[in-house]
């Protein structure tokens, strides 16, 4: 298997966008290729495209090929839309990862694009409800929002996290997030704020909850042993895991207990071959305030039902224990679910460079966890 | 990059069924391990499923781990749904292949599945307009049929092919069809049934066109080194090729020259080490009759031009040139979109193995292509 990097990227400002999906595409697309030294769209042989579900959202399917045309790719390797919903970004990169690392591939960009906002808010709602499973699950009102709900609720009182707690992510996010000029939400939020913002399904106000949002980046993985080709800073590969348990809720023994997330953590760290001691950022998947929580939990950074006490220690802050979501995570950047995972690599490697802002810059960073729930 | 091999599969009969799309995905899984041998769920690490538009024809998104979840199945390294229109069960074999070539994963799993008939018929239809670009072209109500048709008009300008040349195909692969237990239609048809069918887009009437499908299929992979711990018949994957020039019809120089079609070929036998001469048997992209006809052309088995010639001689019948769709095809057959990918990959399997009918059966076969259009 060989060794891969990525060597550069680009993406949109995200938020409601006035920009058609083809605009999004085309402007990510551009910064992409400004992103990268001495690419050219033809030496690109490989493209694979995260969307979760362009064919509600814009009513278009088949998005590979029109996102490389786009782009002036004209892929002769591997072409394909890569989906798993809220992870499409990621399986998208996860497949160009093993079109680099087979040999298939020499070029590979994995792209991600998401335009959420529709004329009819009341149509993106209902289009969630079919993410879950519809049969099940759907046709009885559950989507993200309620499905988290119940997992905070459950949390509370198993654990006794509090509301305030869950509110101190978002704090954070937003603060971090006024540093990143792509990200959706530029205010930074009080807790105070959080808790007085309209309620969505309890416990979840407005600001526990990542928001509907257009967007779209790529990012380019070449072999290591040609990324000089192309940068002297790239970013490498070291290790990944992915797991799974099922969809439909339920299925699922405990709300509270992610599983496939542990296994998937202890997969990535073994194919690494390090410890998460030498983890020095995490983007971690706050989709909704209590998923951030869980997640401190499931990594490992604090014990089972304390991720509420660790945030409230600052342990997730640059400096503390480890730095989460200093991009600004899903709540402050929001979350154009195909593009959410380019971005994340994206920032990752603007990190390592020292590219961004001071505010948020982790200082001597060297190895970075990125993370989805789909 | 570790040799793959195919071990086995199964599928569900296609045609309009009474199932719902869960249903097809447990008929085909059902199918899909009693068709391995010392195959369990708990040993498959991966799963990639291949859907062309489950959002639209069922209400439902992110059928990745949903399909796992009806399979039993809980992977722990890949988990993706891979989706390229038509060629959808075919981008789940490359990302399977990809996966266990890379050595990331062991036993993976490529899943196809689509449930096309939906109560409201014209819903279906317009669902099909988004196929295409659908700012530019479905708009202007490009759909597949009008898009062959105009390429048969065209076929028919420059190079005298007929509407009876045409219904050859058609004839052909309903023929194979009927020996084809798992086939939608179960009737021969005569080249004058094809040419009094209903007209769909002149030239293309009814019997020009591959069917509105429901269907499943899984086929099981695994590196060549373990094949036999599943099988003694064990199908390896000697090369492939994928290649595309866009999708705004606008952007193709001509309707008639498939070049990334031609460019996939050339991939696909210089990456085999194989020439035209030593395929046996040949799984092709039919979705209507002059599909047929121009990939007799573009894979060089006939000048360009010659393909209503080719069929009109018999050559694509088994004793011929080459065994084109043997197993009838997805005029035959029907054409469940991300589904068909892995029938034919099943049937190639079958004809190897020689459990496929006597009339249909290509005696002493090695060597085989499948190919699809997305």
């Amino acid at each position: 298997m060989r060794k891969v990097a990525i060597v550069g990227g680009g993406a949109t400002k995200c938020g409601k966008r006035e920009a058609s999906w083809r605009d999004l595409v085309q402007e990510a697309g551009k910064a992409m290729f400004e992103g990268v030294n001495n690419l050219s769209p033809k030496d690109v042989d490989s493209l694979i495209v995260g969307a979760a579900q362009p064919e509600r959202f814009v009513f278009q399917a088949h998005v590979a090929p029109l996102v490389a045309e786009c782009l002036g790719i004209t892929p002769r390797k591997v072409l394909a839309r890569a989906e798993l919903m809220c992870a499409s970004g990621q399986a998208a990169i996860r497949y160009a990862w093993a079109c680099v690392a087979s040999g298939l591939s020499d070029v590979a960009v994995a792209f991600g694009v998401e335009k959420m906002y529709m004329p009819d808010m009341a149509e993106a709602q209902t289009n969630m409800t079919c993410v879950l499973d519809r049969e099940w699950d759907g046709v009885n009102g559950l989507s993200a929002p309620p499905f988290f709900a119940m997992t905070a609720q459950r949390h509370m009182h198993e654990y006794g996290t509090t509301k305030e707690q869950m509110a101190l992510v978002s704090v954070k996010n937003h603060h971090y997030s006024t540093m990143n000029p792509l990200a959706q939400f530029q205010k930074e939020v009080t807790a105070e704020d959080v808790l007085k913002s309209v309620m969505i399904a309890p416990p979840l106000q407005l600001l526990d909850c990542s928001g509907i949002t257009d967007g779209a980046a790529g990012v380019v993985l070449v072999p290591a042993e040609d990324a000089k080709r192309y940068t002297d800073t790239p970013m490498y590969i070291v290790g990944s895991g992915q797991a799974s348990i099922g969809n439909a809720i339920g299925n699922l023994s405990s709300l509270t207990e992610w599983v496939p997330l542990k296994m998937a953590v202890q997969e990535a760290l073994k194919t690494a071959h390090i410890t998460l001691d030498d983890i020095d950022i995490a983007e971690l998947h706050d989709c909704f305030t209590i998923s951030e929580i869980m997640e401190y939990e499931a990594f490992g950074w604090c014990d089972k039902g304390k991720g509420g006490r660790f945030i409230e220690e600052g342990q997730p802050y640059i400096g503390g224990r480890v730095a989460v979501n200093p991009r600004g995570g899903l709540l402050g950047c929001g979350h154009p679910l195909g593009a959410t995972a380019i971005l994340q690599a994206l920032d990752i490697l603007q990190q390592f460079r020292g590219e961004v802002p001071k505010g948020r810059h982790v200082e001597g960073a060297e190895t970075a966890v990125a993370h989805n729930l789909s």
